[in-house]
């Protein structure tokens, strides 16, 4: 694969540059059958839509989405669904003086350097707008598992130093949190950092929590293709996340085991269950029945309008200020972005796991 | 891919049990012409062999490799190359009594929930004696990236609640401390810290930090394979790993842009590098010549010689206590294991990242 | 993999319905540096374009190709090109009435077994018109090819009964004839017969020949991913193919290995050779240097205007008379797909072989 | 993929050379739950055992099968299943004068220019010993086949200018045949044209049928992997492989769509099915509930005791004679290697088409 194409039997193969004609997604392997118009997935991408609070850009981009294939009299037929996102907002001109020079934090120099030349306009391919094919797609990825009982829900945990407590998280909240943080106290607390960022002409980044419920136990593929190793590449693909973690992470590799380890109980109400969930709902790479638990560290918007050092193509040192409109935050952005991956990745991992039994697969072909 | 297999163009196949005849790895895709042979692999398998600290389980697992195919004259061939470890000291009776109860903290529900029974022997696949084949792997790559002057190095970070100092960090240390730590003085505390855990009858996690030197600039495909990304699976796909961070990684969604970008500075001497590295060798997937830097954590061991509540096959609630021989910490003995993984992940992206640039193409078919 | 993406490093996903918004693709892997503009890919779509003989549906369809991304100042990226053509033409009234039977040698049938309904204006994703996906996409693997020296030449070898003499092969005649024929005596002779077919309202198949010159040796991966396998899959995925060879194909059953092996030679001039090639270019899925040769069997348009015999979805036995615009034959509109689908399958590998040997590698990164 | 593993998620990686230690195979993805031992593989691996008639090499290669994993207690685990075949009859002696000139009509000159140099001893990975895996591999895919009700049976259809007689097919006559020629008397015909071919040193090619009963309509994906694409694919990839054909092939490219297009017909006995069966089972790449039919071309061994011009390492013009014990056809012997590569690919294509519909989707998950 060459990068663009993601997933096994539920693939999706996106495209688009930042100012090019338009951004998109070929999705590959949707069973037929699922009710699907564009509203429905237009209600994705709004949430990852810039300029609806001041701790995005003011940029107006309407990413008004149309499905040219794979859907006909309202439902999937199992071909390839094409979505589409025209740009219509390119204002090239922002962005000619960044041609020559390589931004820190950002991707400029890392494409020259594999590609030899880049389109420079916005970012181009490494632009934030790269991550409409991925919700578009992941709109779809979430109403297949709708239609199988889970649920995936995202939210933000943590701006910079601020974090949600955990006694105060209602999901409910989440939209009421112009920063998308289920406790609206922290919320409040860090609005009144990041407009201390934005006074600073500084930037913060953040963690952004994802919780899955009603995932069935026993997906995901042992050794290479864990359910958590899958999560983890999905969500470190997304721009500006640096770290992932399930259950209880980095903090696990800090307890005993007897503080680590998941009691199983059974009763006849819930099944088999755990006491705890220190393991984030998966055990061994495959789920175990309890509610996942995904965390994504994202760094601090790169794009901060201060003068920084930094060299150019000639390999001259030079000081640059860069201008433009940019997010002086991107989590509250990319907490749809986040839902999005793991949607499309548990619906890959879903399918994948049809095969495990050979009395089901009897089953399924009625021998 | 049903899990087993791993990689585009550098493919590994891994197979077996721990209580099998065997466990082994298929590599497909090693280019022709490179010197191997079994003692150079055995060096990587030893590092990995149990019973050479009191901190590892007193098992005798000799595991020696054998070549069976693939190397022709001491070279490889091109074609695939298939390593077997024949299993000697399979004490089935150890592990009957867990035939029918679900450890916690093990793999041994979600194995039933998926595949609807399971070789019980020793956690069957899902032991930690799967990563053989890896690191059998692993010492390929780290031969192929030897040629390519790619250096991959991992150690122990910390152990428990003990964190080496970075001040005190010396490679050299590594193979002096019994827990493959840097800082030997950090080395000892964590001693300390284990015994009162194996005297508890407890067990403990830790942190791995691996460091890659003379990596290119310009590895790593745009989007889902991110050099990260790719990472962040081949990491988190090893059995305890809860956890991965790039660079900073979670730190990094603590601070602010200004404190988190690094600026790019050139000189004849080193010419392009960046003057810190909080992005541990990434920008936008693709390297961008400095050193990559990564960590993983590591659950506490989940065997633990406690009585634990669980539930049983027959859904039924009831108290165990796990006997047999286990590791009170694994950290040491994986260290190897995420050297590999990295290892085997950035051949198969130096691979794949020759055809970025129709000039070097051409070149390279002398066009 | 679910069907509409192919290829391992240059990689392309098609989408699209007949009657739909559009068709398109999604290149993914295609190198840095190639110059790409709509007008060349626009010329590959025209050779597939209906309406151009008497031989082909009179139906008007311009098939105007745009580029929406990967290209920059006329150049690739490196990036996804997507590449799409809006459909113009769809009369869907047309053939709302086979909505309800399943005409005879279509998918009609196993679209509705497979995915329980279908999209059933003019074939849907089964329509012929799923092709300019791959001729765009196979206009700039034609473009990388020609960098490297290699290029691709499909004809018409037979139609019906009617078989070119390969003394009188003469290449530059293909464009002469209305049926690609590169004999222009059997070209005259096959018109009159398609003319015989066409006035008793029946259709004829075809055999399509395809050359390739200037492929290196050392192409191709032993054992699945053969270069002669990778190119039976390519061309047997086109539609209408019943049947792939190569070299001598099925005559090379019926001879002994004296009048098969093709005996090597060296001279200074072009170093060696082989004096003969029943081969086709191909030994143990490998290129040997020679030219590539293989043919493609088209069976004849299941469309014909006659009474057939069929079933309904409601399972009842009725006769049916197929109306609308058809091609009385689709080889020479086929050609180009042919070519297409080998100049991809022959990128795709030569991408793949550039990791063979060490030695390269270890030149291509300068070590 | 580095061109040996194969299939999406029934998938096997297959190893070893002709005079290495051993050949094997992983299969990865085989469910759980299958009845499975050594006995039953050993059954499939014996007919292409060499030295049973006097038509086959006289070599003695027992080519005894152990598992070494992925079978517990008698059944499939689910986990990689590892088959291995130690080597026990390497005469390298035989072979060193072929070390430093190419054969004809073999892959030395071609591994050579691929991998700068090659394991010369008996061909090889280019052997035909290599299909030792893919027949280990075919036995449990012709086991899970049996479970779905699927039967994959192939034969010899013709031996040079000798072919059966479609109306004296008898498959029960195959297992009688010394060449598993179906048809008593052509098999008569066909042995006194070997003996022929022998005396004169010469060789002999053929064409082997497959034919495939109970095959449930809908399998198959649309456009790339299409069923006879795939199918294309996996006869082409065995070694003397020159053409491949589903239904009636080449021949339909003769005839007028009247005559080629197969009637649907409903009766309730049977349901829907084809009034006759040009098609060979396939619509669209996508079964249609009929037999699927396919011939595979098979080239004279190239292998013939006859001086032979060819060139050296050295580039040096010689005339060679070879030696060493060899088929005069390897048409009967590659039989069941011809079964063992539909049914892989049938299993596979079985698999991925589970996720077709989503309201069967849901039934699977209980939703």
């Amino acid at each position: 694969m060459s990068g663009s194409v993601y997933g096994t039997l539920f693939t999706i193969a996106t495209w688009g540059e930042s100012h090019g004609d338009g951004i998109g997604v070929v999705v590959d392997g949707c069973p037929a059958g699922l009710l699907l118009d564009e509203a429905y997935i237009q209600t994705y991408l709004d949430r990852r839509k810039p300029g609806q609070t001041k701790y995005s850009t003011p940029r107006k981009e309407e990413d008004k989405v149309v499905i040219l294939s794979g859907v006909f009299e309202g439902r999937t037929t199992g071909t390839p669904i094409s979505l589409t996102v025209y740009n219509e907002n390119q204002r090239s001109g922002d962005y000619s003086k960044i041609a020559s020079y390589y931004r820190p934090g950002h991707a400029d120099y890392t494409f020259d350097q594999k590609y030899g030349f880049r389109d420079y306009r916005g970012g181009g391919r490494s632009s934030g707008r790269e991550t409409i094919g991925r919700v578009a797609a992941g709109a779809i990825a979430c109403a297949i598992l709708q239609e199988l009982g889970v649920q995936v829900k995202a939210y933000t945990r943590s701006i910079g130093p601020i974090t949600i407590d955990p006694a105060n998280l209602k999901l409910e909240n989440i939209s009421r949190s112009a920063l998308c943080m289920p406790d609206l106290e922290a919320s409040e607390r860090a609005e009144t950092y990041l407009l201390e960022q934005m006074t600073e002409h500084n930037s913060a980044g953040g963690i952004i929590e994802c919780l899955v419920t009603g995932m069935p136990a026993g997906i995901g593929e042992p050794v290479f293709d864990k359910l958590d190793a899958s999560l983890a590449k999905a969500i470190m693909s997304i721009g500006a996340v640096k770290g992932v973690e399930i259950g209880d992470g980095f903090h696990s590799a800090t307890v005993t085991g007897a503080e680590n380890n998941d009691p199983f109980y059974f009763d006849e109400k819930n099944g088999v269950t755990k006491t705890s969930n220190h393991a984030g709902g998966i055990l061994g790479g495959i789920s175990d029945g309890s509610d996942l638990i995904l965390r994504a560290a994202i760094k601090p918007t790169p794009s901060i309008f201060r003068p920084q050092n930094t060299v150019n193509q000639d390999q001259e040192n030079l000081e640059i200020q860069i201008h433009g409109r940019h997010d002086p935050i991107i989590v509250p952005r990319a907490v749809v972005v986040v839902e999005a991956m793991v949607a499309i990745t548990l619906v890959d991992q879903l399918f994948v796991g049809m095969t495990s039994q050979l009395s089901k697969i009897k089953d399924f072909y009625h021998r």
